[in-house]
């Protein structure tokens, strides 16, 4: 079960950190730009070589001390096929360093299209009998606003190939109320259905931890409803944005873990990306100063869990 | 406003039809998949050119007498980064035949991260102060499940770039209704509520057809919503997935239109991609069957607006 391999990682590493890789240009140090547009003149592919040296120097002074890491789909999109290009050597590369990978595409459509989106992020494609892997990581974040059916072809290919997903439940920006947060006729909130969702569709694959290999995404930024999630859902592992830049802090986090300290995987992007603007130092030590954040933020993150 | 252009399309054409661009290679007849791997081995390059061709040969069939298409982005991700390189030459190729191109992405992410996708999929990035344009759509298909700070940077660029969105209110698949059909407490349902944020988005935007920038994705498989929503959502332009292959008819449709019989473009996918197998002509004929079916779909959809 994929989470089992995560919470492996984690507790390795005694750290419950995901280091986001939202790379766009402006959070890129000026060596590492003008390096690409040297080579490639101002393109996209210049762009997507600087996104990949960015993210390589990252992954190489992370690796040993944090266990995930989640690259944001839009942030390659944004710079093209030339951008997917740099997502999937992103992912293989993280995880030919034992990180295990989760893309946050938050991807979701009917049956049939599902099944596509399945194979590209965590499955295979048959070209002319060959089997290849378009983008393969570890875990994808989905969107469940279409129901069953679009998540039905995502368990299959969980339990074949021994990957996760992450469903949106109640995410962590600040008009994430106005739908999520309101009442049905059963007096539970909508974020609060489609947890109870999570619990029925992962039933059928849980892990020795007592993870399913379907998750919820829940935002650090509504401490409440985290700790209310984190006691409603016993099998659901939590993706939690929202820490550092978003505004959420240590204390917000505490009730996202379980009576072990587990359940939860905290995420931080701009907070260790940008950590080198943060603490003042010259843009050529942007991975030195990374990694002190990351180890500042599981120092925290431990004082409370 | 975008969906005037779209409107004016399918006036000068007499044509509500948007034709699906979903190229799996089990839809591409041999000879062009053949050519694609002689060319390139059994990769997944071969299957992007394939994908590509498939495509061109559609659009020049269809782009006098079908005023729109509509790439659904997870047959494109499935083929990697080399696919989404398919994405981008398919709407690029689509829009100098003057057709309308909708990507069919779902899309949906917290508001900063919604800017790095809106200006993927409509909007343009700075690379070291050269403009470029990723994938340069006319409108965009999103998911609402976040709420209004998701879509906010959508709407600027609507209005700043000549675009549209379709915000999912009811979706076609058997299970939509799991939560898209819960009442809340007001008596109104999940999607009904969606909807109204639809009318209130695209408030500011409104064309001189009485659309705003802001439609709304309803299936066709439920013609009743489909009837009631146009009722209560009257600036709101809809597409309409559903019809053909997913089961529903012309008659389902017909509650799709304003008095004007405006107000909605149909897709159909496989149901013209794959006219040649229906038909059971030569797969070299797989684009007059397609043509042929665009007519017969467009007289059966004019029969009943």
């Amino acid at each position: 079960m994929a989470f089992d391999r995560l919470i492996r990682n984690i507790q390795k590493m005694s750290n419950p950190t995901v280091a986001g890789l939202d790379p766009k240009l402006d959070f890129i140090p000026g060596f590492i730009k003008e390096r690409a547009f040297a080579q490639y003149g101002d393109t996209l592919e210049a762009a997507a070589q600087a996104l990949l040296d960015f993210n390589k120097g990252l992954i190489d002074a992370l690796y040993d001390i944090v266990p995930a890491v989640k690259p944001q789909c839009a942030y390659y999109e944004m710079y093209g096929w030339q951008g997917m290009h740099t997502l999937q050597q992103t992912i293989a590369y993280a995880k030919a360093k034992g990180m295990f990978v989760i893309t946050d595409g938050k991807r979701n459509d009917i049956g049939t299209t599902m099944q596509a989106y399945a194979a590209a992020h965590l499955g295979n494609v048959q070209v002319n009998g060959k089997e290849l892997m378009p983008f393969d990581a570890d875990a994808l974040t989905v969107n469940g606003y279409l129901g069953s059916d679009g998540i039905a072809p995502l368990l299959q290919i969980c339990k074949q190939r021994d990957k996760g997903i992450f469903v949106l439940v109640k995410t962590s920006n600040p008009s994430s109320g106005e739908l999520q947060d309101r009442l049905l006729q059963d007096d539970k909130t909508v974020y609060e259905t489609i947890g109870a969702m999570c619990e029925e569709w992962g039933s059928d694959d849980v892990g020795e931890q007592g993870y399913s290999s379907v998750g919820a995404v829940v935002g650090a930024t509504y401490p409440e409803q985290l700790t209310e999630l984190r006691q409603k859902l016993p099998h659901t592992f939590f993706l939690v944005p929202g820490y550092g830049a978003q505004g959420a802090g240590a204390r917000d986090i505490a009730g996202a873990f379980d009576h072990n300290g587990m359940g939860a995987v905290i995420n931080s992007s701009r907070g260790i990306m940008c950590a080198y603007q943060k603490q003042g130092v010259d843009e050529r030590e942007y991975a030195s100063a990374a990694r002190r954040e990351a180890l500042r933020m599981r120092d925290e993150l431990n004082s409370v869990r």
